[in-house]
């Protein structure tokens, strides 16, 4: 008989067939587990495959008295207990770096999309208003990449990609994180100073308590009128209120956001901006990416299954 | 009293408003000469300038009979009849370089985005599909950039510019060109190995008579059903007929294109198409290029009026 394994979060079926080879998936579809299965199937069950950022407290663990392993499909688990699960001993495994190329690919895209204001330029030619010759002020010539200064917030692997990339367009680059990495960008101080300094903000933290809205109002402020951010961590990192307000006012310029504060939902009020580009939380969405995401939850549980640890545990 | 010089194509005014301050223009608007100004005005001008890639030929250089300088806005000069100018001693010049980098911002950035689909997603949480879990066939996981095999098509400034760029992707760079260049990619000996070996096509090449059509159906049928191309160079290059032939039958997956046959008209059966990201000939629209090739303009106008060379010939 096939190990069970509960599918917490909503993933779409075509990711979860080779994982379904293996175990047996009983998916409960981004739906509390106990409006899907009864209390005797959650028993049984000894692992689980969760988005890291879909919450996940005690309270579900405790549906599954043998539930020994939580993996999460990608990098982040900020949405684990972690101290709920070390209580009951459960171990907690992610994707560390599978999906970090593909996540820093659509950082740069998104960043050169709402500096280039693509969006506007690709309605521009289908509305026909560039064979009416229509004014547009939305088409003014912008700053382009050349002496931008871009401000790149977290430097794991997925910031000193993004890094890597932005330099390549002859920018200067600049970071903060807690530490001061081996790496040829600029330190900043602090956040603020940050913020400060660079004209594209680049969000690339973990996501977690220590960070939840450290992007507000003031941060906002700093990075300036000509500013623009970039989040394609976790959406909690920004006050996504204080954005839409320096959205609204011009106190920046514009965003490209592939996370939001309540996903899968981006406000009314931001999707209404011409000035943002919006991507449906995708980051790690490539096809190398996904394997390579398949290739650690496979790992995970197989260790788990042999009574070894997880493969690519939290640390 | 200023000298007195004639603006052939349609330039935004905000884009003239410098060389205004030291030279009289005389605005054609984008129209015949002789629709707006009379034979006795034309007959004074000495100097012209014009976007490169619009037809001028020797009918419109006889209705001044005192020119003696071409000066193109940008690097192409692929519409100036060079015999017919070079028959009556009229020098040609552009700005070599000036825009090299804004339109390899705007390249990458129709690379990105088309193999992204990042239209489609932006698109996805608009319309409200990502909130409502729609499935959609357009959404799903593509090919990143890790590991891809992007051929640029031309090694000038710009085609060296956008190579170093999508290198920092942790891509495969390889090129074709007349003669192989002291770079660190990888030289295919023809367009058809180029469009072969390759997953997206990036066109940089400057066009001209022995470039006219020379990407057609059988180059786009080399690059395939998960090829790309890129258009940042001129339309001219693209058997656009063939393009949206190749688009239609899924010959090739997309393609990004900041330029057309027929400018400004991007044809009603491509903007239809939703694997396409078109912009209105913007590769050179920033802020800084726009101040770089005023300065080539203001330099070749300020040299040919005190009688010397000009500052930037084409060669």
């Amino acid at each position: 008989m096939r190990d069970k394994v509960l599918i917490y979060s909503r993933f779409p079926k075509a990711l979860m067939l080779r994982i379904g080879e293996r175990y047996e998936l009983m998916d409960a579809a981004g739906k509390p587990p106990r409006e899907i299965f009864s209390a005797g199937q959650l028993a049984d069950i000894r692992a689980m495959i969760t988005a890291g950022g879909t919450p996940l407290g005690a309270g579900i663990m405790d549906l599954m008295p043998k539930l020994g392993a939580i993996v999460c499909y990608g990098t982040g688990y900020d949405g684990v207990d972690l101290a709920a699960a070390a209580k009951r001993n459960i171990m907690v495994g992610h994707s560390p770096g599978a999906n970090a190329a593909s996540v820093a690919d659509i950082a740069v895209t998104l960043l050169l999309a709402a500096t280039r204001r693509l969006l506007v330029a690709d309605n521009y030619v289908r509305s026909g208003d560039w064979a009416a010759a229509k004014p547009s002020p939305m088409m003014r010539p912008q700053a382009g990449m050349r002496g931008r200064k871009i401000g790149v917030y977290g430097m794991g692997e997925i910031g000193r990609k993004i890094a890597a990339r932005v330099a390549s367009f002859e920018t200067e680059v600049g970071y903060f994180s807690r530490s001061r990495h081996d790496v040829p960008y600029q330190y900043l101080p602090s956040l603020e100073a940050l913020a400060e300094w660079c004209s594209v903000l680049v969000i690339a933290v973990r996501a977690g308590p220590d960070t939840h809205h450290i992007v507000n109002a003031d941060i906002l402020r700093r990075l300036g009128k000509d500013g623009y951010v970039v989040n394609i961590s976790r959406g909690s990192v920004i006050d996504q209120a204080a954005l839409v307000a320096a959205l609204a006012d011009q106190t920046i310029a514009g965003a490209g956001l592939d996370v939001y504060a309540k996903e899968p939902h981006a406000p009314d009020v931001l999707t209404a901006f011409a000035n943002v580009v919006l991507t449906p939380h995708v980051g790690g969405h490539t096809l190398e990416s996904h394997v390579a995401m398949q290739d650690c939850v496979m790992a995970n549980l197989a260790a788990f299954f042999a009574g070894r640890p997880l493969a690519h545990p939290v640390s």
